[in-house]
């Protein structure tokens, strides 16, 4: 796994990895670790375990505009599996091929099943797209729709699974890592969605310093998601559910063209939820017309 | 905490951290966890941890000689517990400042105790020291005592405290990142002892292709070891104890002179242990002349 890959100079077995980065390039590097019964169910599928981690992973380096690089991967388990690792490294060989990234190092210990990996991605220095610089007038947009993996979730606990859709975007998050590169130079803020629209449009509102006004009828959700809760739950539901690991980036009005233009290459929708004032924290327009405080921290249940 | 530090063009709190490294220079990256019960005691103290951790990870760049940069930490724990956490950070925060190392990211998760870092370093292109490399007539070197750090661990665990020497070496290890960057140009093959001379050692002679012959009355202990262990009783400890972190390298029997130096200017014992042959494993030449061959795999206990 992951060896002799372009910018790897010396890959995993010995005390530590050798890399080596283009010199025009800064280094994006996040950590997030995944835990059994936490971050995914009890007997996940380990192949689900494996496209988890890598798409968390992965949606870090989009919502900076950085291509991947190289990873590691630090797993802990009650007892070594063989099925399950079998299964789990066939995912990630597959995933680490898809986007380009190496495996530089990794180590296995015993105890409760949770994983940790940090994530290495390039970007063109001074290029980094960050979650400063957000301005009022900025419009606020998001890349495809939310609220599917939440639901896709909650079918897979109660065992009901209610479209093949919504259960994939949870167990196979697609990071938005060609759209993030297509945004440097363009967006002035990005945050990627992990934990929820209000959640992490209020982080990225923190760090530029200014308030964000959304509507909920502008939420984008997928046919799957209304066909079963109906637009306006749907809608509700997308406000606030994690794990789709979309994008939110803010951008001046006028570059609305480029905006279309994205979204066509990328074939993804792209939509406008709403725009970036002074102040603080993110309001909500209801579907009546009526602006909802939901709070700095944005953590609060929108019902 | 590691905010605003040479090499830290965006510090934690955005998707990614954004790293700058030298041209001229690789990057060494390495992963390590320790969880609670496993790598270190139950209600362990947060300092003995935070050292243990950032011990563990810079012996890995001291063994590459290679130089700190930047770590990610991704801690899990039942409960933000507020005096553990502030104790935590406290140790952490004279280490990595002792050590410049900053800190790039971070991540907090509910679980059972466990800690996983990341560490990055530098070293010039080309100069990594790996495992292999370690040629038939090498000689074979530690630095400082071994033996030290697992005594200190069993009067903990037992209540114990025979030398506040022997516990301080398993609680606050000492990276041997000085002496790992001067080995860069002289050493034939480098690693650091963490499993125990005999097991470490072993890995560096199959990384290698080689075998190697060590003389018991060679391994190098401490008085304080001795005086509780007996002359024979600490160095049979020596060769199998690990928790130790001193490094374990080869270099031409010619260079002895460099390697006078280097101790000299280190303030650190470095005492040549034996030599690399042909074959493989770890062959152990005992007090009495017998030649024990404790496998390839040097997890065998010694007695």
């Amino acid at each position: 796994l992951g060896k002799n890959s372009a910018g790897v100079v010396l890959g995993p077995g010995d005390d530590c990895a050798v890399l080596s980065f283009p010199d025009s390039e800064e280094v994006c590097a996040s950590t997030d670790t995944l835990i059994e019964g936490v971050h995914f169910p009890e007997n996940c599928d380990a192949s689900v375990v494996a496209s988890r981690l890598v798409g968390a992973n992965l949606s870090d380096l989009a919502a900076m505009g950085a291509l991947p690089h190289s990873c590691l991967i630090a797993l802990t388990m009650p007892e070594a599996e063989k099925n399950w690792l079998s299964e789990f490294s066939a995912t990630l060989t597959d995933l680490l091929e898809k986007h380009g990234l190496a495996l530089a190092g990794g180590n296995i210990s015993k105890g409760s099943l949770s994983l940790t990996m940090t994530v290495l991605g390039t970007v063109p220095v001074g290029q980094a797209l960050t979650r400063i610089g957000a301005r009022p007038g900025d419009i606020v947009c998001v890349t495809g729709t939310l609220g599917d993996a939440r639901k896709g979730l909650n079918d897979l606990l109660s065992g009901l699974e209610s479209s093949k859709y919504l259960t994939s975007r949870y167990c196979r998050p697609t990071p938005r890592l060609e759209i993030g590169r297509q945004l440097r130079g363009l967006a002035t803020a990005v945050i990627d969605i992990s934990d929820g629209l209000i959640a992490d449009l209020s982080h990225l509102c923190q760090a530029s310093q200014v308030g964000a006004l959304i509507e909920l009828l502008s939420v984008p959700v997928s046919d799957d998601l209304v066909s079963i809760l109906g637009d306006l739950e749907a809608r509700s539901s997308g406000l606030t559910a994690g794990d789709d690991y979309e994008l939110c980036f803010t951008l001046p009005a006028a570059c609305s063209k480029e905006l279309n233009s994205l979204a066509m290459s990328s074939g993804l929708p792209i939509t406008q939820v709403g725009y970036i004032k002074t102040g603080s924290g993110v309001d909500v327009l209801d579907y009546e017309g009526n602006c909802l405080d939901v709070g700095e921290s944005g953590y609060r249940h929108f019902s």
